[in-house]
């Protein structure tokens, strides 16, 4: 198999993240499935840290699903350690992978000085292979996680992705300026096995277990649950918000706290910015989409719709072909099933409308949209003409590429 | 672009369909978007002959459907034409398709002296171009109907198809023989073009329009409706079920009358058996899949998973690439979001049960699957270990056929 080439849609370079109090990095070499490569992190989080994690909504998750769950509600929302084993995704390993995620728990706890239930575990990778967990209990304990490992974080995760991704922000709590690291793995796939998602957002600030869970539920809707790129739903998707504390900031009352704005916009923002990231690490990907849905009757109705047309294989095929093949739009839509008005459909392109009163609009030619369709960024606008909901979802197209990585090769 | 090879999946020949009483077919060449072929399909029935029909769920259906759907209702299910145009799907044409419906109903009409609530429309092909309707108009006049056109007509209404589908059977009424004849088109696709699914089934037998409505609701669910190729439904799918009453059976009382027994398996089964010809013409279909889900908590439930399992693009590549990637099998089980016991699935490949207590079986070796995943029909069998429910549906693999098909040219 040759090396993955970087996704034509990656960011120019890795940003420049700066180390964040309280909390350190290491990475190591397991040699679970790579070799000559970083496939474990393992982060170490102060006295204090707090914590919350939202997961797959599969119903055939991989330990390490229920393992964070139930660690993070038995403590309230304490952490001091996190361990992400890269290469496989023990799932569907049974009372194996169960005794996997003790024994590395153990050994992680036994490091910090702390219990089990504070060590957040993660793993991404082959499916139904059982993880050889020594390989990771061998090497954690001569681990030495550093404050600026970042880079190096972001690396050790991935597994078919070719780029590592991370984001970077500054916010300010009250007068207290803090900061906000978050890095992420998925998406691209060059061996045939599963996608996983896993994200991983860290700040100095002082924030408790329910106001980052509130925080992160509300954020991760247009963020990472506005991605897709096969329709295809891990059993490991993992998104923790991790707080510090360091930063000094004064107490928060809860989520609704207006000094909370501007680290909610920001928060936002980041996370955002790694959900996209990951569209544009979609397997085979050659054109990062845009979905906007307007005027449908619900936000949630409007998700729909946007959903079903950036899943539609006939959609992502025709702007992988740059063929501006509005139709199968109209046909996404309304296989939705939501609330629409053939009539008043207003379908963009690049801004460029091409549909008017229920039929093509008058004098739409196609080449106008060429330029468009032949960039990397396709903007993709619908109104459903009924209401004023609205959402907003990234994709990208189904190349032979996909097919390449998924079908080409054995596992 | 090059001639379309002929699917792999293919049957060996069309069936030697008879003549079916009460009903003649012509076929003729409009020139809508395919020349030197017949691209339109007038089917002429006497006076008596029941219709019922199922129509596409979209929220966006062309104007032939609430044509069919609102003259079946109006007449109580009378019939005396069916026009199908192939080439034009005529959809999302608002106030022009609306005219299209009535100006070539208007000339079948006159030529078979009824109103044009007995005119049965559909319409194949782009969405979004105006039917040019003049074309449709000018030829029908000419067309002279006869008993045996069966093989010609299954013809006439393929657009991207690579074979004609067709299948016939026998049943008993009561004393009375009657013949069962059906064709159908869909999902083979050479240039980006939408896929639609018809199918037409008719009958000499003596039933009433609630009958037929009755029997064709009952029998679409376990066949078209458990078929899927790339989880894309047209704008257009329509299944007429015709009944001439040439064939002189005793009047049925009703869907529950016993005399329908041997009729309703013979018809249950000639659509199931066209529904998986559309199957076998997937685009770019290398192999026929099948999936049974059992053990479900309820018969819909285990049809969620199943059609998660046939629409995951990632268990499509895998089968594609001859791969006994069951993790998949299992993520795609897990996105569907319906009951499963982790610890009792079963998932089996051709036979070979692979998992056991919730991990793969002892033993397991995926070379002996080998010689199953090499031919041409998978059988994919998942038992979800909560209940009763059961479910099979009928897809094809994700090649790199579909991306060319669909992405290579522009329309």
């Amino acid at each position: 198999m040759t090396e993955p080439t970087k996704s034509p849609l990656a960011p120019d370079a890795f940003p420049d993240m700066p180390a964040l109090a309280g909390m350190r990095l290491a990475v190591g070499e397991a040699g679970i499935k790579y070799q000559g490569r970083a496939d474990v992190l393992l982060a170490a989080f102060d006295e204090g840290t707090q914590i919350a994690g939202v997961f797959t909504q599969s119903t055939m998750p991989g330990p390490c699903i229920p393992w964070c769950r139930d660690a993070i509600a038995r403590t309230g929302g304490r952490v001091r350690g996190l361990v992400v084993k890269a290469g496989n995704a023990n799932v569907f390993t049974a009372e194996h992978g169960v005794e996997a995620c003790r024994a590395i728990a153990q050994t992680a706890a036994d490091k910090f000085g702390c219990t089990t239930d504070e060590i957040m575990l993660s793993a991404t990778g082959v499916i139904g292979e059982l993880l050889p967990y020594e390989k990771v209990t061998d090497i954690l304990p001569a681990l030495e996680p550093v404050e600026d490992g970042w880079a190096g974080a972001a690396m050790a995760i991935m597994t078919t992705d070719t780029f590592p991704k991370g984001a970077t922000a500054t916010a300010m709590i009250g007068e207290t300026k803090v900061t906000i690291n978050g890095i992420a793995k998925g998406s691209g796939m060059i061996e045939p096995d599963m996608a996983t998602m896993l994200a991983y957002i860290a700040t100095d600030a002082a924030l408790s277990h329910g106001v980052l869970d509130a925080l992160l539920r509300e954020a991760v809707q247009p963020s990472f649950n506005a991605i897709t790129v096969d329709s295809d739903t891990s059993t490991s998707d993992t998104v923790l918000l991790i707080a510090t504390g360091k930063a000094g900031n004064a107490e928060i009352n809860g989520p609704e706290d207006a000094r909370l704005e501007n680290f909610r916009a920001n928060l936002n923002a980041l996370m955002v910015d790694l959900a996209q990231q990951i569209v544009r690490d979609g397997e085979g990907a050659s054109k990062f989409i845009i979905v906007q849905v307007t005027g449908a009757e619900t936000d949630d109705e409007a998700m729909i719709a946007a959903k079903s047309i950036a899943n539609s294989p006939l959609v992502k095929t025709a702007i992988a072909g740059e063929d501006a093949n509005w139709g199968r739009v109209v046909m996404a839509v309304g296989k939705a099933g939501v609330k629409g008005d053939q009539q008043n459909l207003q379908v963009t392109f690049g801004g460029q409308p091409v549909t008017e009163a229920g039929r093509v609009r008058d004098g739409y030619d196609e080449a106008m949209l060429d330029a468009h369709l032949k960039g990397h960024e396709i903007d993709l606008a619908i109104d459903l003409g009924v209401g004023d909901g609205a959402a907003t979802v990234w994709t990208c197209d189904l190349t032979h590429g996909y097919i390449t990585i998924n079908a080409d090769y054995r596992s």
